[in-house]
């Protein structure tokens, strides 16, 4: 093993340090008043209440769902590391969704005392709480990375294992006579599996802490705000307190979880891309194997150190302006980001990677950059479309919600033109058609470049809602008006600077799940040569493909050894075009996936949300002088009711997840389960683009108008903008993040179940 | 020439004849009061008058597409026939919008009239209305096929001209030495191209007019309904002219264009893949290449007799309850289906078609009716879904938007999976992955099934707009109460009829585009014999595509002849995979185009109704005693807003769906025109069902909450239904509709433009 490869592990637990660090260093400030400290008590009893009622569902889900990858590891159709990898990855993504949380809630009050100090104090706490989500996410993801790979690596293939094989209860781990090359093959794909875990993980946090989040939110808003027109976060209103847990919920554990799932995924992607380079590729461009399986790893750790580097270059004076800060934020993520690139640059001189790889990253990069600034162009009320949607709230809800609709929907040509012209671009840098595998290769690095500063960009993200809950308890406290302003400064703040983040996770999804629908053919090559055997072979469509003799063939056949065999080969052989109906099936339910998927969610949502403005009302009506602030509201109830909602509802669109792409494997082929994926990919980027920016701008259309346009707050157009953006809450924190992880869940099962689907395409 | 083809000339004559008849006996009726006539009128010259303004605005952009198309055929990259066809297909889909909306704006009345005496009086001249709107358009479609199919057949393909060729002005019209089966492909490909003129006159149609009635009705109700709180059609309403001229303008002239288009595309396209199916599927099938031609003309042709048959079948008696006249209208619809299952049965036992051809009309059939029932339970308030969006209602305008949206996405999935199973049984039914070729002959086959008794489903697709109509006019006319009740009986029947209709009107829309994607391979096929020349070959990928020589190629490429070349050859040669990043990219720019079109309709009737609800409440303010009955408002202004709004509205969405494609075939190639369509297909498809559903279900909700549920009318239950109706009007009255025809002229676009993307691709 190349001994740079210790990096990795090495800047991982680096990260993991500097996160405890950083949450030493939170948790050194003041709670403030004993009423803070008592409201963020609340909150974080609340919050850690349901997180571990939601892990309880989802460990019941794992249990399952590890029986049934047993069972089928026994029945020789499944990689016998797959179900150990696949708890794994789900219990660090649970992790990093818990510990985010946990600093999350430590940090709500502090944030405000800070903030009551001044918007730099403020600004501190809540950044340096962020760091510590950021550094535990790529220092968990990276270490379980690390430690696979060199358990895989040294312990289960070791050389003696290599030459004479390994067998253990039954399974056949190591065949005799395994080659480096095929080493490592095994290795990435066992590896990329750990995703499934991590994925199922950040799906049932996304959609569970999604619609607790919103049927809190929505309850809150539509019984307080509208009916009985108290301000948010007051603490008259009985869902307030849930309102902000679902903050913590849905925002910070959801989002822990999630990017924790592309982080991974996207390295675990590439790693499996650059172990099925074929020779000439590497040969052509002077990268060994064993570097272009690392190479992603070390790229990761490289951006972690460079995040550090980047947190620690946010510093601004006592008497920042809020200018001051923003330039503060983005010094550090875009100085982390150059950095990044130069190291890259260094890296292809060295030939650990190629030029063109290196070329594929810059333009993922910008293509993040692009995304970024189109979200922040369509659903800023700096500009035209938000601007718009406050204007047509002036002739009510109706021409609200539809003009909303059709900003999101019109919003979604930039992201999709960017990231089209991204997927080409950074194909054609790495190696174009004429080398095939070194560009999708390429396209993998783009997404791990976009995600290595992920350190740094996710406390820029989560800051955000960190601030959003300390205003919340400022105002519970009643802490002076202008504490809650700072906060609010600090949560616009945060929006501006999460842009970009936004950006980069939205194009690393679909480069990623690019990258993974690659390596799905990349498991069935695997699946080929398992089922053929050492001096077999198999034969689908007219190819037949062979391990190592190749057999005499009929007449209008076409053997390829498939160690050989290109991904067009995999693809002919399985009619993987356009014709095939099968595929254009397949398109069709992905296309359909992504918007039953929402359905569901709103759906849950609107449950939810209507079992907690019947309790809301209910207590407005029976608990005598809550509105005159004598008697204090019953805030468990509505946590209560939002835990039981969000766990009832997260259940049912999570399974048909990872139900869908094993039914379609089963019963359309690999044609079915490609189209599915390619089909669940475009529809779903785009609808969650649509959902995440009509949310978006209906949300700040809103706050436009309360700033004093068209009426401002009371007046009918300000009640019409509410309407905009609670139908909004749902499509921006519920469905659209949602679909992110949709995409890649689907793309994830399939390639863990591509020994299933591949067996049975054979039969 | 098969003599037997002469019927289809002659079935088109006798529904034209028929339908001279209808209309005659339609203006037989009276058209009651002269204040019932006075409306009429204003309504007949708003709806004229917009219509001549919409043919001038259409009628520049044809002249331009015109000239493009003959410099096209100039350069020689553009068969000289198209730029006929395309004129007119454009000029008949135009006659067939004005014909059925000049007979709707003369039957409003009468059936108002007829509604005054008895529900079956108003259901006959309502119906019979109908009728004439479903036999002009398929008696002009089929007309125009016939017209064409004879004069290239007989005229310029005469035996004298195969033999030695035919010039024309520097134009080489016909090869010397065409062979029988080069001339049916020929002659099927060139008249597929009059499709894109009948597919722009209709993308004009439903956009400006669903722009021109939304624009109308949103401004209607938003001052009138809610704001003033007067009645719907109420006179003293200064936008309830303009409204009715909506209705006209959309769902009638709209709807004619839409299906004349459907309806000669489903044929064309089958009639394409029929000359295409190479020698081997007719002699196994022992189906003669030109009746495979002709087939889907002759099952048309058929159809008519059989549609026409249905419509005397509907016959009730004067007391006729509600109950009745339904099962009246399913007699008539069902008996004429039947009857053409039966004929298609004989059809195959003369092998005229294949019984497989047979098996997949059936499978078109039933899939039709499958859809159409979903649409029903999804959107009618006897069932869950549209009940529970007016439970919804009782909190608010917010969840009753967010319920309906979620109602949409979650009813994509019957209509998908019928379609997915539709397509993937039709073909399978016809010939499958072994006879390849013929599968796909099955899924145009399929869909020619479903459209084959259009001249009946239309009739009672389009009596429901004009018992709309005729509500309208019997409100504004003050006619007594019970007339209002019957004509919304017959509106409520309609749509009950209608449902099976849209089903196969979206079904065979889907089917239509997934021939048509087939056709476009043809498309290739025949330009690549065309730059090849009649010794000579192409190169394209790993392929070498010859004419009648096989040139010698070097190791590793495949040579094909031309003629012989199968679909799957062309894809691989354009490496039509997955994997290809152009060809995802396609299907990520074909999925964006369907959010991006429907956002600008949306923009556009927000823009159009902005307009509107100033005007309106200008008149309310400025107009005095208009409140109290004694004022009359000025009519006028308002009908001259929808139209100017139409006008300028309609033209960038339908540019750009033209625009596109073209853009894509010089930037991205034939892959990437395939994504396209594959993505604009399965992401538009499931986008329109969306749209439609939650717009039926919205309205449908809305009217149960005024029969009296939740509060019934003028409840804040109410209110929020009517936001949710409002919401839901461009839904499904323009952007829904628009959509299955972006579809279809964005695949009619690339198939007449695929000798310029398949030139540049050979460069």
């Amino acid at each position: 093993m190349n001994a740079i490869f210790w990096l990795v592990p090495l800047c991982s637990v680096v990260a993991l340090i500097f996160a405890w660090v950083f949450f030493k260093s939170m948790m050194k400030n003041s709670e403030g008043t004993p009423r803070m400290m008592e409201i963020a008590q609340y909150v974080r009893e609340g919050a850690m209440a349901y997180l571990y009622r939601q892990y309880k569902v989802v460990g019941i889900v794992f249990i399952i769902l590890l029986l049934i990858l047993l069972v089928l590891a026994y029945l020789g159709v499944q990689n016998p590391f797959v179900p150990v990898a696949f708890l794994t990855g789900g219990f660090f993504s649970g992790l990093c969704g818990y510990l985010g949380m946990k600093t999350a809630t430590y940090a709500s009050a502090r944030t405000a005392h800070g903030a009551s100090k001044s918007l730099n104090q403020g600004l501190k706490v809540a950044f340096r709480s962020g760091a510590v989500m950021g550094l535990v996410v790529v220092g968990f993801g990276l270490l379980d990375i690390a430690a696979w790979y060199l358990f895989l690596n040294e312990v289960i293939f070791s050389p003696e294992h290599m030459a004479k094989g390994l067998h253990f209860i039954g399974l056949n781990l190591v065949h005799a006579g395994t080659t480096e090359h095929q080493k490592l093959i095994e290795i990435t794909t066992t590896m990329l599996t750990f995703g499934m875990g991590a994925s199922t993980q950040a799906l049932f946090a996304r959609v569970g802490g999604g619609i607790y989040t919103k049927a809190a939110d929505v309850g809150a808003d539509l019984v307080g705000k509208v009916e009985a027109g108290i301000p948010e976060d007051d603490p008259r209103n009985p869902a307030t307190i849930a309102d902000n847990v679902g903050d913590n919920v849905g925002d910070v554990a959801g989002m822990g979880a999630d990017l924790y799932e592309s982080y991974c995924g996207s390295i675990l992607a590439t790693a499996a891309l650059g172990a099925a380079l074929p020779a000439l590729s590497l040969e052509q461009s002077g990268i060994e194997t064993e570097m272009a399986v690392i190479a992603p790893m070390l790229v990761a750790a490289i951006g972690i150190i460079f995040s550090i580097i980047g947190i620690f270059m946010v510093r601004t004076k006592e008497s920042a302006t809020q200018k001051n800060l923003l330039n503060a934020l983005l010094l550090g993520t875009g100085g982390s980001s150059l950095l990044i690139l130069i190291a890259m640059y260094v890296m292809a001189y060295f030939s650990w990677i190629t030029y063109g790889v290196f070329g594929s990253v810059v333009i993922g990069l910008a293509a993040g950059v692009i995304i970024g600034q189109a979200t922040e162009y369509f659903t800023s009320d700096e500009y035209g479309p938000t601007k718009g949607i406050a204007k047509q709230a002036q002739q009510g809800p109706a021409t609200t919600i539809i003009d909303g609709i059709a900003v999101g929907m019109y919003s979604t040509w930039i992201p999709v033109i960017t990231i089209v012209l991204g997927i080409i671009g950074s194909f054609w840098s790495a190696g174009g058609m004429t080398d095939f595998a070194m560009g999708v290769y390429g396209i993998g690095f783009a997404a791990v470049g976009m995600l290595s500063t992920l350190g740094i960009t996710l406390a820029t993200d989560a800051f955000g809602p960190i601030a959003d809950n300390a205003g919340g308890n400022a105002e519970m406290a009643e802490l002076p008006k202008e504490v809650r302003e700072r906060t609010d400064a600090l949560d616009m703040l945060g929006n501006t600077t999460a842009a970009t983040g936004k950006g980069f996770a939205i194009g690393s999804a679909a480069l990623t799940a690019m990258a993974l629908i690659s390596a799905y053919m990349e498991e069935i090559r695997l699946w080929f040569g398992k089922i053929a055997g050492p001096e077999g072979f198999v034969s689908k469509g007219d190819y037949v493909f062979y391990t190592s003799v190749k057999p005499a063939v009929e007449e209008g056949m076409k053997a390829v050894q498939i160690s050989a065999a290109s991904v067009k080969d995999f693809s002919a052989a399985y009619d993987i075009t356009l014709f095939n109906p099968l595929f254009l099936g397949g398109i069709f339910v992905g296309s359909m996936m992504a918007f039953v998927f929402c359905a569901m969610t709103m759906k849950a949502v609107g449950r939810a949300a209507g079992a907690m403005v019947e309790e809301v009302r209910r207590q407005f009506r029976e608990i005598k002088g809550i509105m005159e602030g004598k008697a204090t509201p019953e805030y468990a109830k509505c946590v209560e009711i939002s835990t039981k909602g969000a766990q009832r509802e997260m259940l049912l669109p999570s399974l048909i997840a990872i139900i869908v792409p094993i039914a379609v494997g089963a019963v359309m082929g690999v044609a079915g389960v490609v189209g599915l994926l390619a089909g669940g990919l475009t529809s779903g980027f785009t609808l969650a683009v649509m959902l995440n920016n009509a949310g978006g701008a209906w949300d700040n259309a809103k706050k436009y108008i309360e700033k004093g346009n068209y009426g401002g707050k009371g007046s009918e157009t300000h009640k019409a903008g509410v309407v905009g953006d609670t139908v909004g809450d749902p499509f921006k924190d519920t469905s659209g993040p949602s679909l992110n992880i949709l995409i890649k869940l689907m793309t994830m099962v399939s390639v863990v179940m591509a020994g299933l689907t591949v067996t049975l395409s054979l039969m």
